[in-house]
């Protein structure tokens, strides 16, 4: 019996930083105990891939259906697809005292914010602060519009990080997934999230 | 050179608690980086203590002098000795881009909160959840009064911890310490801790 709720973790990041890779990483740890949310869509699924490990795999009508009913706790129309996080799963695990991971596109992350804000909100950042700036100006051979650009990009990510807790480095995949256990463990140790344990301890509430 | 600001790192919790052996520990622990802020005091000075090592010792008139202009993040007088944390050599420290770390009374530590609020509290609580229980109503042999003793005292300890964004059981010293080190490690990757780092890698600001 677990006297504190679970924690939902989310994990997002720009496309392109490896939050698919560091999720795999993270799930095949065994160090830290928590229940991966599988997603749910409408694309085919494609050879090799098993419904309900790597996607719960519906049809167009339900998914909308599910829409409908609140049932998602985000999604997300790619290309004529639906993607997204089936919301009864993970109120159903959190509710038991098991963490909930969640490694989603940052549109979807801001519609979890929205939804859940006592979730641990983690952006997987591009490789290395110092890289960030030779990163914009390449190796000085790129032209301003290049230069102005990446600029930009850089200045929208930055942007989008200010909306979570935590701001993690994917310079090594490994040291990636260490940072990210150790917000899950030090997460668990908030004041917020247990206080409510003790009082139950000593028969208050 | 540090982009980042040092972080101030309260340790606190009732007295008993083993805040000082567990304080004691972290210094021996080479994982971390961070500097112990010595406290001041106007007590006499110990056979075997040495000044700027175990306190600084000082007159009651030059404590009541650093009082008056500002110069103590918390003090406290027991009696009839001041102890107390001189603040610059803190912001001094900070400043650096290096972490100082306090072990102090909750009174003390929650003068530091008004006056650092982004500093990290952590509260340090007596041996585990499980045993609050029986320590209040110890082998069955209390009678009531004592019984409601403990219970307002737990109750009172409780209250305290709310205060404080972590809560941390010292159950074992060598496991208090890695749970603080890993709330410390956590927390500098905060957002609000390091987007201002980001903002000026591209320039902005």
């Amino acid at each position: 019996m677990s006297l504190e709720k679970g924690m939902l973790i989310v994990l997002s990041g720009p496309s392109g930083v490896g939050k698919g890779t560091v999720r795999k990483a993270m799930l095949q740890d065994s160090n830290i105990k928590f229940e991966y949310s599988v997603s749910m869509t409408t694309r085919n699924i494609r050879p090799g891939e098993k419904d309900g490990v790597d996607y719960f795999f519906s049809s167009k009508e339900s998914f909308e259906a599910e829409i409908a009913n609140g049932g998602m706790l985000e999604y997300a129309k790619y290309v004529d697809n639906y993607y997204g996080t089936p919301l009864r799963r993970v109120q159903e695990t959190l509710a038991n005292g098991t963490d909930v991971f969640l490694e989603i596109e940052v549109n979807g992350a801001m519609q979890v914010r929205e939804k859940m804000p006592d979730g641990v909100f983690i952006f997987l950042t591009p490789p290395d602060l110092a890289s960030l700036r030779s990163r914009i100006t390449g190796r000085g051979s790129e032209d301003q519009t290049t230069i102005d650009k990446r600029m930009e990009k850089a200045r929208q990510e930055i942007k989008m990080m200010s909306n979570y807790d935590y701001a993690v480095v994917n310079d090594e995949v490994s040291l990636a997934v260490k940072r990210i256990e150790q917000i899950i463990k030090s997460e668990h140790l908030r004041v917020p999230r247990v206080i409510g344990s003790y009082y139950k301890m000593i028969g208050d509430k």
